[in-house]
């Protein structure tokens, strides 16, 4: 803990990776690790020694659902190209919270069903319950990025989304839904070491598809497509978070401590027992 | 590994906790170490030993299923008395297990919509899709555990709930599904003392409801109950596994070698990439 407190700077990680007004992508350095002085080893035992905070948080907020006490729940959004992390996030960071506190959704290409319905349908069926931590990997900006890049629906009709999204989430948040959206944010250079490696290892080639390559040949239109949502769907309320992630441990470092500087601020804590404690003690003593 | 070797006894755990004919479950001794001689330390030793091995058949099911080379899945149904440590084996053994392999889905008292249905009808629904490990806290056994217990439902429904739960794992089994059962098994002395110790610490009141006293008086209709279902419904194909868990850190090695013995018996490697890998390595090198 201490070692965190000489590495983790003063600014929060809120603060420093909140895209604001003139947020340029393209500026925005993916080696970077914004509010953090240390190097990996730091890094990772930071990771670490943040763990039992953001435990006892979850449970925090498990807990004051189930006693009535909150309604409140949280819903980090990842968003990223391929190979950009988002599995590790889910495996390093999410995996580290109790699985009873946490729901994971992947989104993947829409179904058939899913086609039918308004693209935010899919995405209201999976939203977390209260106490819940609700993740999101890949969501409903898939539906103004691939589907922009690739002109899925008619422009006139992905144009309207970023509106459509914003009072989503406005409803979200208005509904004790803590929204946090995390863009991990990689070099074309580093997605090329990284598909690379999936190709070299046999135990990674169940993650690669040719059309890996295919959709990298799209970069520059999908980095133009991340800034247009990240200048249209960030406001105060539900900002978007740049996370520099060509360093996994600072990504991984970074996204908890997202969700710890999140939960710190709701004023969690212990529900206060709804029974005579002293009265069920007794009681309890008396049986065999 | 080595202190693993020497600890973990040549029984596998599938044999040792796996219910034959004529098993009392009165006799089970609920603070022994089937298949396992060495202590806590050790057994904490195993468990954290073990993480690398589960990782990787875990991944490797994930993976083949996503390559379309299996449609396997398992089902671990966990079941036990309040306070045997159902949570425990949440956090602490599927906890350890790759989040996006993973399907945990909570039991609680039917809603007003399910007791609309059929009683399998919302455990069907929660079923794991190939390549997941789908775990049950509670499940379609409590439909003969408290519904028996407390007549829920007339006693010549309950009845006949014995062979349609043989016929629906026989039909999942067919299916490709491992389904393995365990049921966590506490002494009344053990559960008097984490009822206590729940109603000593402020922080674990949420988890205590005066409801547990009541329940806890009809402790011998509930062993009754459980006795009925090992009987009735543990089939070779679908065995249930008693787990002495009067030792938290017993069980929980246990749950996990039981799951381990099971990934293992399934065959799982790394699944062969359809593409040409020299062919996509000589146009990653190409892309800029």
């Amino acid at each position: 803990m201490a070692k965190k407190k000489t590495t983790t700077s003063a600014t929060p990680f809120i603060d420093a990776l909140r895209v604001g007004e003139g947020f340029v992508l393209a500026d925005a350095d993916t080696r970077s690790t914004p509010a953090f002085t240390g190097d990996k080893v730091q890094g990772k035992e930071a990771l670490v020694a943040a763990d039992d905070e953001l435990d006892t948080l979850q449970e925090q907020l498990f807990a004051m659902s189930r006693t009535g006490d909150t309604r409140r729940r949280l819903l980090l959004v990842i968003q990223g190209m391929d190979t950009s992390g988002k599995g590790g996030i889910m495996r390093h960071v999410v995996g580290s919270v109790d699985p009873q506190g946490v729901s994971i959704t992947a989104f993947k290409k829409p179904t058939a069903e899913e086609r039918k319905h308004p693209f935010l349908w899919r995405i209201r069926k999976a939203l977390p319950e209260p106490g819940i931590i609700g993740v999101f990997d890949r969501s409903h900006y898939e539906d103004v990025l691939v589907v922009r890049v690739h002109d899925l629906v008619p422009p006139q009709q992905w144009a309207r989304r970023y509106s459509t999204i914003n009072d989503f989430e406005k409803d979200l948040v208005d509904d004790e839904v803590t929204v946090i959206k995390v863009m991990m944010h990689i070099s074309p250079q580093e997605q090329k070491e990284r598909l690379a490696e999936r190709l070299a290892r046999p135990d990674k080639h169940w993650k690669f598809n040719p059309g890996d390559l295919d959709e990298r040949q799209h970069w520059a239109a999908y980095q133009e497509a991340y800034q247009v949502a990240l200048d249209r769907c960030s406001p105060a309320h539900a900002p978007w978070f740049v996370v520099p992630a060509d360093r996994k441990w600072y990504a991984r470092l970074a996204v908890q401590q997202l969700l710890l500087e999140h939960l710190r601020a709701l004023d969690l804590t212990w529900p206060t027992a709804d029974f005579d404690v002293a009265e069920q003690t007794a009681r309890l003593e008396q049986m065999r």
